[in-house]
C-alpha cells in the first residue's frame, strides 16, 4: 500500500492533525523516533506493529537502517505510518526518506505536522511574526551535520535580515551562535528567549538578551528565539489553572481517557497509574452469559459501572432480550452506556454510590422478584 | 469563558489539528476569515453563531472591528473560536488580536495551525529543508504593510543567507523581489517554484528559476519557493488516483460525509449537490410514533435507510419495546445503525435494494402477521 510520512507535532498530543490521527488509526506498522508525545502511539490499533528507531535509544537505528525498514515494510502491502516529531520536512530527514521510497517505487504521502519552531514560541507567548516589528522569520538548525567538517550556516547574514530568528537544536553551540549574530550587526540588547519542552506540561522559558543568553542555564531540547518578538510575553499556556501540577489518575486505562483529556486541557501533567485492573472473569464470562440467558426471569438488571454495563450489553447481544426487565444504573457514566444502546435506565440514584442505589431502590420489590446485579 | 485563536491550516481540512476540531465542536461563536477550507465551519454546532470577518468579502470588517467583536463576544462568557487560515502567528495578525484580548483581561489560548509556508511546498514535493542543501529556511511576506510607505524587507540580506526562501503573498511584487534576490548574490539559475492553492484539489505548481519566475503566469494565492530544494520534485499529492477530478456527490448531506472523505483522500475535488432532502414528516412524526406505540403487534420492522433507521429508533425511545419483533435492514449501512443500538437485524438481503429485500423475505409470513415498513 502506502507509506505515510506523518508529522507528530511538537509534543502536545492535541496538535497532531486529524489526518495524522486517522492514518495512525488504520496503521498496520508504525515506525517512530523518540517522540515528544509518546501517547500518540495509543492511537494505532492494539495489534499494529510498533518499531522504535529513535537514534538515541539503545539499539537505535542508523538512517540507512531506517531506509531499509521503510522499503521493506512498504513492499509488504501494509499501511505504514512513519511518525516523526514536528514536521517531516523541517530538519527531520523526511526528504531523504521520501526520496528512498520514491526511488523504490513505493507510494508515499506526506502529512505535515506542527513544527516546534512556530508552536513552542507560541505556547510561550511569543509570535514569530508581528506587524511593524517582524516581516520575516528564519528557522535554522544550530546543530549542523557533523560530517560536513565546517560551519555552513552564515549567521552574520541571518543577523542582517532583521526578522525573527528561530534556532532549533542550538543549545550546545549557543555561545558561538550569539557571538556571530552580534558580529553580523545585531545589538547585544536584542531580546532572546529559550523555550524548553515547548507545548508540554514541563514547558519552561528563559528570557534574556542576545548578549546574555549564552550565560543562561539552557538545556536541550529548547527552541531559541532571537529578535524583537522574543520580548513579547502573551503568556497563556503557563496560566492555565493546573499548569505545573502533576496529577496521578488511578482509574483503569479504559475509563481514564476523558478525565485525562480534561486535566490535560487545564494544563496538568497527567500520569496514569491504574490501581484498578479490569480483567475478564475467571470463568471467561460463562456465569454472566448464563445469567443473561435467563434475563427475562428478572425484574431488575442493575449495572454498577460503565465497564460492567458495556460487558453486560456485549454478552447480551441484542437489546430486545431485555423485554420486561427494568434497568438501574449507578451513575450518569454508566447510564450513558445504556442510552447509547437506546436503553433508558428506569432508576438512577441521586448519589452515585452503591448506598445511593440502595436508598433509591423501590422498597420492597414484589415478593419473589429477582434482581440481577 | 475563553477566546481560542485557532489556526485552520492551509486548505486541506485534514490538516486541522485535533485540538482545533475539538474546540470548534464546542464553540458558541466562530469568527472566521475567508478560509481556504470552508467545510471546517461544519465542525461547529449547528446553532453556533458564525461571523464572517473576511476583509475581502462584501462588508468585510476592519481589523479594529474584529478586535471589538472579539472583546465583545469574549466578555459574554461564551466559548469563542477565532478561526484563522494557516497559523495564527504567521502573518495573520494573531499577535495583535491576542494582545487586545490580553489587555481586556479576557482569557485567550492559541492553537497553532499548519502553515502554508511549509505545507504547500510539501504537497508539491518540495521539502523546505534538506540535508546538505538547506540548513535554514526564511519565511517572508512579499506583501508588506502598505501604511509603511517603504520597503522594509532586506531581500539582499535574505539572498545571502543561502537557505530556502519561502515567500508568502509575493505574486504582485515578484519582479522586484526576484531582481533584489539576484542583486543580493543569488544566481539567476537558482531553482524557483510557485505553488498555487497548495494542499487543495486545485493545487498547481509552476517551476522556473529565479531569473525566469517573474515572467511566468503566476496568480494569487501562491507560495513561492526559491533555493536548491525548489528543484526537488517528490510529487505525491498530484499523483493520487482522483487528483484533478471534480466529483459531485448527490447524497443528502447527513449521509454524504464518509463518501466525501474517501473521495477527498484519493485526491478528488468533491462538490456536494444533494438531490435528496431529508425533511421531517409533514405530520411531525405523529404517524411514526403512533405506529411505534403498537410496535409489539408487528412481526417485522423493516428499515430501508440509515436515516430512516435512526429516526425510527429515536422515536422508539427504548429498545426493549422491540421485544418479539423481528428486524430487517435493507443494507449494511442501515444494519449498522441498528447494531450500534445493540439490535442485530434478523434479515439482511444479498442485494441492497428494495427488490433484494423482497426476495430475501420469508414467504409467506404467518397469516395475519403484520409488517411495519
Amino acid at each position: 500500500m502506502t507509506v505515510y510520512l506523518v508529522g507528530a507535532g511538537p509534543g502536545d498530543p492535541g496538535l497532531l492533525t486529524r489526518r495524522g490521527a486517522e492514518l495512525l488509526a488504520i496503521a498496520d506498522v508504525v515506525i517512530y523516533d523518540r517522540l515528544s508525545a509518546p501517547s500518540l502511539l495509543d492511537l494505532a490499533p492494539a495489534d499494529a506493529e510498533r518499531i522504535n528507531v529513535g537514534k538515541r535509544s539503545p539499539g537505535g537505528a542508523t538512517q540507512d537502517e531506517i531506509h531499509e525498514l521503510l522499503v521493506r515494510h512498504g513492499r509488504t502491502g501494509r499501511t505504514v505510518v512513519r511518525l516523526k516529531g514536528g514536521d517531516p520536512f523541517v530538519f527531520a530527514r523526511g526528504a531523504e526518506e521520501m526520496a528512498v521510497l520514491y526511488e523504490a517505487g513505493i507510494p508515499v504521502e506526506v502529512v505535515p505536522g506542527i513544527t516546534s519552531a512556530i508552536a513552542a514560541p507560541a505556547y510561550a507567548g511569543i509570535p514569530v511574526t508581528r506587524r511593524f516589528s517582524s516581516t520575516s522569520f528564519t528557522v535554522v538548525t544550530g546543530h549542523e551535520d557533523p560530517t560536513k567538517g565546517r560551519t555552513e550556516v552564515d549567521w552574520e547574514s541571518i543577523a542582517k535580515v532583521g526578522g525573527t530568528i528561530v534556532i532549533l537544536m542550538g543549545v550546545a553551540n549557543i555561545d558561538t551562535i550569539a557571538a556571530r549574530l552580534q558580529a553580523g550587526g545585531l545589538a547585544p540588547d536584542t531580546p532572546a528567549a529559550a523555550v524548553r519542552w515547548g507545548t508540554r506540561p514541563e514547558q519552561h522559558t528563559i528570557r534574556a538578551t542576545l548578549g546574555t543568553i549564552a550565560a543562561q542555564p539552557l538545556a536541550a531540547p529548547s527552541v531559541i528565539v532571537v529578535g524583537e518578538v522574543a520580548g513579547d510575553d502573551l503568556a497563556w499556556y503557563t496560566h492555565r489553572p493546573l499548569f505545573g501540577r502533576s496529577i496521578v489518575v488511578t482509574r483503569a486505562p479504559q475509563q481514564a481517557s476523558r478525565l485525562t483529556d480534561r486535566l490535560h486541557d487545564r494544563g496538568a501533567s497527567v500520569l496514569g497509574v491504574p490501581t484498578i485492573d479490569i480483567v475478564d472473569a475467571a470463568d471467561g464470562g460463562a456465569g454472566l452469559r448464563a445469567a443473561l440467558d435467563r434475563v427475562g426471569d428478572y425484574e431488575w438488571l442493575v449495572v454498577t459501572s460503565p465497564n460492567g454495563a458495556a460487558r453486560t450489553l456485549a454478552a447480551l447481544g441484542d437489546a430486545r432480550r431485555l423485554a420486561g426487565v427494568k434497568l438501574a444504573a449507578i451513575g450518569p457514566g454508566t447510564a450513558e452506556v445504556l442510552t447509547r444502546s437506546l436503553l433508558t435506565p428506569d432508576l438512577l440514584p441521586d448519589r452515585y454510590v452503591a448506598e445511593g442505589l440502595l436508598e433509591a431502590f423501590p422498597d420492597p420489590p414484589a415478593p419473589g422478584a429477582k434482581v440481577l446485579l
